[in-house]
């Protein structure tokens, strides 16, 4: 028997009618910020993918990379940023500021575990070619609409990366130690204080940037720098964020987290990430200067945030009953009735109802069988009777609630199947 | 300067607005017929792959090849319909007959020429679990609505894989020539009936199968038949999808091929190719009856079809304008008064309206420039004078014309954008 890739795995309908409904909330948003859509292929230039801040070569083991035919390096694309500067990079005629979102599949050669995937879905949306924190409110904005449309319990960590780096600076971390000292920030999640200070500890880095970010509040931030005359261009770029968030009323949503490092060493800026249900990262994302310069472009500010759709998907699975595709079965009580049962099916999806009818002659009972493991909430039984009185009978297949209706008036269905 | 892989494209937005809406447009039509969403991985196992009837070694050749680090052999899926038969394969509790579509990219090491490309997107429709022509009717059906719901000028040839290897045998082709012929025949749309000719006579295969397939209509040969006392499956199943398509008046669209062969050798009855603008193939598909039996399923009857999303958006493109996705464009006069417009634009997005304004306080000349680039059909300065006045002035890019609207009355801009 053939399997799916190890890492990997189908959306079967049930499922994949949830994942759909995540990615036309997500899309609806998107657009509604005046986002428009990009694709852009699943293969990729090695090149291309090892360019990214902080890449090397190690990063082929963490990705899929392979050679074609025409001996070309090449890999699958392990997020949609990279494809997105490349784009800007080779497109300079496109107008300013790009707001262009993509939802599409990324690869990574992780080790499979419960929740994570070989291949998973993101959303994203990114503004190129401005420094404007209205951007970076957007993406809050957008996240915060969606998370609400898919009533799920949600707040938005926020820092910023340049703020945290001036915080390094106080606590007395040499430049060149900061990154070291983010990545062992950054697995707070997994291995917490202890575990960091420890981490901390081994790389002879001190360890009061943990007590800094521990135990104050942004207002003590900006004493400790005023007292220490540093200008803090991400402290600023945070607050107006934050000014803006308070103003539109979002503050509700907000967690400043000044322990927030996000892995990634591209960011430049605002940093955010989003928890659902108390437990999930379910979409994270920031500002990146650098990027398109890296691809080759001209220096162009940018700012983006992406949805982990997967994860979305599977606890919204856990959360909401689904509904058929199909809002009425039809069901010609034998053979000969198909064809009387095909007209009445193609006139009500002339109503733009969607409609399937038995393709198989089999009984009204294995039909009503399979029509409730469907879960379809309504029938239609076709016979002799009906046809002769020119009219069907509607069964609501949860209420057992039959109602006649006029093959000339088939328009009320409308209003019967809601 | 990094570039897409050889043969891949990007989708800009303008060309993604197409992509998307003839993606929405399949989607409605299929959803309407009762199919459900289906997703799998765009990476499949070689074994799998290989599986496809007809298909050997040789189609490492053909396809995106290539080990992961566990040294597992792995492809890149060449279409959606192996994914399909692994999944029916492999989950038989499925209820039958199972109806899903899928919408994705798929992968060929093809030679790259204008208009084929390594990457592309197809959207596909399968009934599998039922010998009922019915579901190929429906596969006629859809494809009408989604060609007439694309404005395209089309028509859809048919044929059955059975009645022409049924009047191969009466043309007095050997059983196990048959292939052969077929391969030949399939390839009049480039070599017309000459070159096809030439070849027949290579491979030693009698030519008078091509004058049966060419002089003859539906009904010489259902009479050739009778005098030869040949029961032919395929000419009833033919007959069969016919009969409903008349039933339906869907006649309009069809052209009864004889000569249609459909390269893959897997079909196994009724088969269906659609021509758009008297020149593009832009769908295919057909019956066949043992691919979920190959991938280690029960024998399972399937019927399919097939849409080129590429193709049909290459056309729609040029004969479409597409719309900008933001339907106003906010422009504060100064960058002090962008938390007014932001407000606006909050206020308006409420109301399902897609917004786009200003990120970065540039003036308002350069602001227009932009707005008309995109298209934006709608644009509103906001200045002291508008506040002071509680309203906004909407005004229309291509009239010119100007309409002022009251802050708390900006539900009245949905009539005004229509």
């Amino acid at each position: 028997m053939f399997q799916t890739v190890r890492g990997m795995r189908d959306f079967l309908p049930e499922k994949m009618k949830v994942k759909q409904f995540i990615e036309g909330t997500c899309r609806k948003a998107f657009e509604k910020y005046g986002f428009s859509p990009l694709q852009t292929p699943v293969v990729e230039e090695y090149a291309t993918l090892s360019t990214k801040a902080g890449a090397g070569e190690e990063i082929k083991r963490e990705i899929y990379y392979f050679k074609d035919q025409g001996e070309r390096e090449l890999g699958l694309r392990f997020d949609l940023t990279v494809p997105l500067a490349r784009v800007v990079a080779s497109n300079p005629e496109l107008a300013k500021p790009f707001k262009r979102y993509q939802i599409g599949t990324v690869y990574r050669y992780d080790r499979p575990q419960a929740g994570r995937y070989r291949e998973f879905t993101q959303a994203d949306i990114d503004t190129v070619g401005t420094d404007s924190i209205l951007a970076d409110f957007e993406c809050i904005a957008i996240t915060a609409e969606i998370m609400q449309k898919l009533e799920l319990n949600f707040f938005i960590r926020i820092n910023n990366r340049i703020l945290l780096e001036d915080i390094a600076g106080l606590a007395g971390i040499p430049e060149k130690m900061i990154p070291e000292a983010f990545r062992s920030i950054d697995k707070l999640d997994k291995i917490d204080w202890q575990g960091v200070e420890k981490e901390l500890l081994e790389k002879k880095i001190d360890k009061k940037i943990l007590s800094f970010i521990k135990d104050n509040d942004l207002a003590d931030i900006e004493k400790m720098f005023k007292e220490n005359k540093i200008e803090s261009k991400g402290l600023n770029e945070l607050k107006q964020l934050l000014e803006l968030i308070k103003e539109q009323k979002l503050e509700k949503f907000i967690k400043i987290d000044l322990s927030l490092a996000r892995g990634l060493e591209y960011y430049t800026g605002n940093v955010f990430e989003v928890m659902a249900e108390s437990q999930w990262t379910v979409c994270a994302g920031g500002r990146y200067d650098n990027l398109v310069k890296a691809l080759g472009g001209r220096e162009t500010p940018a700012v983006g945030i992406s949805f982990g759709v997967d994860r979305l998907t599977d606890i919204l699975f856990e959360k909401k009953e689904t509904e058929s595709i199909a809002k009425i079965y039809l069901i010609p009580v034998n053979k000969e009735l198909a064809l009387n049962a095909l007209s009445i099916a193609q006139k009500i999806r002339e109503l733009e109802i969607n409609v399937e009818m038995d393709l198989t002659g089999k009984g009204i009972s294995k039909n009503l069988t399979y029509a409730s493991k469907k879960k379809i909430p309504f029938t239609v039984i076709i016979g002799e009777d009906e046809l002769k009185n020119n009219e069907i009978k509607l069964k609501n297949m949860k209420t057992g609630k039959e109602s006649a209706v006029k093959l000339n008036e088939l328009s009320k269905l409308k209003e019967l199947i809601v």
